[in-house]
């Protein structure tokens, strides 16, 4: 058994979203777009999922367009309200500490010639939202800045960026991967036109998303075909993955409450045991206003061996990360993130990430107090590696 | 019990799939991107899913890339190859009754500007792979032409189209979702560049498709991100649903031979039996070169009346489609794949597909050939509906 405390990186099923799945996958499921019964059913089972989504989210269900991923739902927004804009300049505002799924999405389409300013961020990782309001221009056509941060766990002030794009008629994305079903977003109050989700951030599948489209706001499709989703994402419906998404949504929609007062609690114990037993442990983003979950953590004078925490504590048991799992993947590179909030490349390297989900106990916080101080003293100090 | 005879649509899933798939949904199943052990966990299975699927098709591990459909592997063929391609004048070569995902994406990319040629096809729903050759211009990029038509079941001389397109220097793309699993495919001595396949066709799981993507083409992706899948699809990846497609692959490659003598069989019996019934039918698509478990027929005498067949049959147990079941979802807009076969627009109207795959029996042919001439003979002549 693993004490598993990567949620950022993605969540157990929950096994109620395993049941809801179930007999779309033993059992025969439609195409949704057959029109014999279990074509009908199929799409019955989509459509009510649609509408657990749009609930969760405080929105319409003809505003939640079914995705594969949280990167899908997030590559739509932005080339999607590039593309619908004509010909022409364009322009986009982005925060510099965007998911890859953003970042990368925007630079894509700065190669086609679409002009881009990346928004900065202070040392909790927080944007000004006065700092958007400067970089708008006339050929703006999209402000993307996500509500809450994988790697450092940071939220933003989305709701007053919102105000800033509403006021200056320009739409505004946010990829709420890690904040949907943990933070409270009613959508019919908060001016957000383009919101994306992954099921499998709230303990839901992998493989399944959704993007918000506020009614009126207008988007070219990425993918296409046979015209689903109306006609913003062409292909046969994940039935399975859907039911699952949906289900997911409704769960995390009626225990929000419950789960964030029991993880915040769970969070700041491990906080503070972890800066009890490592006086050089220093936490990283904004200490209050963050996801309930999230711990982010540096470890001065062991900077840059947050690699090998990662593998010892993999050893012990316990499974954490260091900055996101795409950026883990890439091996050793230094966290952009973690760079623009001020850290050098030395100490971008040295972030050690601890994430609670629903299915985290006491008991797992005790495991990580237990093991990782005597790991932590067990790195030998760099400065005196290098000596 | 529905008797489902609309497996072109999509087909059941094999329960060996379900229960492939059944850990990485109950169970925890890490991000492929994360260093932990969840995370190595995923990604193993995540390989031996792509060897699986490489197995199939006589490709190299590498050059299977994971998408959420067949839909997204068409677009990544497509929209993919002309990126790469760089500044300046586009052509491609496409076949007019391309499924939806390849048509509306040359379409698309019409708009953007690149020149795309439709290559006819005859009376039967076959491509003259000499009308390819005659296609071809100095700036062709792709060629792209179905291996099997989802909607009569002909299949296109692929081998000799790509011999064209190789001697020409010009990458060849088929969308093979229809024929992956069911025609022998062996892609070391197959002249084709590029392959689409979906799992939900072969007994796999909805939303999970893949791109073979021969050593040496390139592409640029079409959602970016967190670079996994090589770089050329971004997205935490859909362990379940790989997971599910790798099984299948395998279950299809093992049993491809017993299963399609089995389907000829019974598809042979239902279309004997159909035309022994009712006099007026007629198959469509090519007698010979068609897929082992799909029928196609039209209704002399009874033209557009298809989609009553269709929902008479369902009220009696039984799934059909007519064309596809995109087409289907858009009402009784006529077949643009028979009109291209030289059927009228009425005439287009009339065909019932009929299609076979590996969970049906006897008993489900037998219920067609007892139901179904009795409704054909109910359904009032159009003429005389019309006098
Ligand atoms: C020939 C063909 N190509 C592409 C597709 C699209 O595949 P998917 O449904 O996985 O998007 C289908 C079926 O829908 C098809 O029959
Ligand atoms: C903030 C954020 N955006 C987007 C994504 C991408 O979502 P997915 O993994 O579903 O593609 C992730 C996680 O991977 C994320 O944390």
């Amino acid at each position: 058994m693993v004490a598993y405390l990567d949620n950022a990186a993605t969540t157990p099923l929950d096994p109620r979203v395993g049941a809801a799945m179930a007999p779309w996958i033993s059992g025969m499921a439609g195409n949704p777009s057959s029109l014999h019964a279990p074509g009908r059913e199929a799409r019955a089972a989509v459509e009510a999922a649609r509408a657990q989504v749009a609930a969760l989210l405080g929105a319409r269900r003809e505003e939640i367009i079914f995705t594969a991923s949280g990167t899908e739902a997030d590559n739509l927004a932005l080339i999607g309200t590039v593309q619908a804009s004509g010909s022409g300049r364009h322009h986009l505002v982005v925060g510099v500490i965007e998911h890859p799924a953003v970042i990368e999405t925007a630079r894509f389409l700065e190669r086609q010639g679409v002009d881009v300013s990346f928004v900065p961020v202070d040392g909790f990782g927080r944007i000004d939202p006065d700092a958007v309001r400067r970089a708008l221009r006339p050929h703006t056509r999209l402000i993307s800045v996500m509500a809450a941060s994988n790697v450092v766990g940071t939220l933003q002030p989305i709701a007053e960026i919102g105000r800033i794009a509403r006021d200056a008629g320009i739409p505004f994305h946010t990829d709420a991967v890690q904040a949907a079903g943990k933070l409270p977003l009613d959508l019919a109050g908060l001016p957000v036109d383009l919101l994306s989700v992954s099921a499998h951030k709230l303990h839901g599948p992998k493989g399944v998303g959704a993007l918000y489209v506020r009614t009126g706001v207008t988007l070219e499709p990425i993918i296409h075909g046979g015209g689903q989703e109306h006609g913003l994402r062409s292909a046969t419906e994940n039935v399975a993955g859907i039911v699952g998404l949906g289900r997911a949504a409704e769960l995390a929609r009626s225990e929000m409450a419950e789960d964030n007062a029991r993880l915040v609690h769970l969070r700041d114990r491990l906080i503070e045991g972890i800066r009890l037993a490592c006086p050089q442990a220093y936490l990283i983003g904004d200490p209050f206003r963050r996801l309930p979950g999230h711990a982010c953590l540096g470890f001065a004078g062991q900077e840059g061996e947050a690699i090998r925490l990662l593998l010892a504590l993999d050893e012990a048991g316990i499974a954490v990360s260091t900055g996101s799992a795409c950026s883990a993947a890439r091996g050793a590179e230094p966290s952009y993130v973690l760079q623009a909030m001020g850290f050098d490349a030395l100490r971008a390297r040295g972030a050690l990430r601890l994430t609670l989900g629903r299915f985290n106990t006491a008991g797992d916080v005790d495991l990580v107090l237990e093991r990782l101080p005597a790991l932590v003293g067990g790195l030998r100090p760099l400065a005196t590696a290098r000596a």
